[in-house]
């Protein structure tokens, strides 16, 4: 492979959300997290034009309390699970702990968001947000 | 905010594919992107265990060629279109730019994985696989 290359990424906001302990955080926004607010630094304001309550995004968080150098875990950390490669797992403990949160937007406030639901700790950096598209995004509803 | 701290990636791959251009890149792999080969550094090998062709993984890579200093964009590059903040796109072009592409694992060969469709163009920095959960992964085919 060669060089062993780095680069640096700049956290655009954090998260603050009632959730403060680790073992307290369901392990995904779907299994009963809360709403939390995203805070962006106010350089980045710009990026949110065209956020609306209602739109579908997903978060890219830095998830700062991860140990970096886990390549296999058990799942749900039983020890009856078969032991498995951390790329294919949803393990917070990876190389490079990025996190992927989809959110719905509830409320847009200057350069804060509310969302749900969002498993991530209070003063998680948040590196990123994009807007969920059909192939990685949630499914639609089935119409009725 | 107080703090601007700032965190190290360390890319665990790279892309090797057949686009070598961005601009020949479709914008998403759902788009008629190739397949390609992910290669992984050896020391995080132990990461893929469980690995296996048919599994619909999350790759996030790192998009060296892109802007990082964008926070709008007419989607498409369209003039007709109207201006929006990054963070309501997947433009590449954006404060951290992190790539996520849902693919499919067609050939697992040591610490090389080969996966469809990808859209990311040769050389790209890999820095991250997840499994595709429910909420984020592929919608489930309609049943016919």
């Amino acid at each position: 492979m060669g060089e062993v290359e780095s680069y640096e990424v700049r956290p655009i906001g954090t998260v603050r959300s009632s959730l403060t302990r680790r073992e307290d955080a369901p392990r995904q926004g779907s299994e009963g997290a809360p709403e939390a607010w995203i805070e962006l630094r106010d350089d980045f304001r710009d990026g949110l034009l065209g956020v609306e309550p209602g739109r579908e995004l997903l978060l890219l968080t830095w998830l700062h309390r991860s140990e970096r150098d886990v390549l296999q875990v058990r799942p749900h950390h039983d020890p009856q699970r078969t032991l498995k490669g951390v790329f294919v797992t949803r393990s917070p403990d990876r190389p490079n702990p990025i996190g992927l949160h989809p959110v719905t937007v509830l409320e847009v406030d200057g350069c804060r968001l509310r969302v749900a639901p969002l498993e991530a700790i209070d003063g998680t950096p948040v590196l990123d947000i994009k807007v969920a598209t059909r192939a990685d995004g949630r499914c639609p509803e089935p119409s009725r």
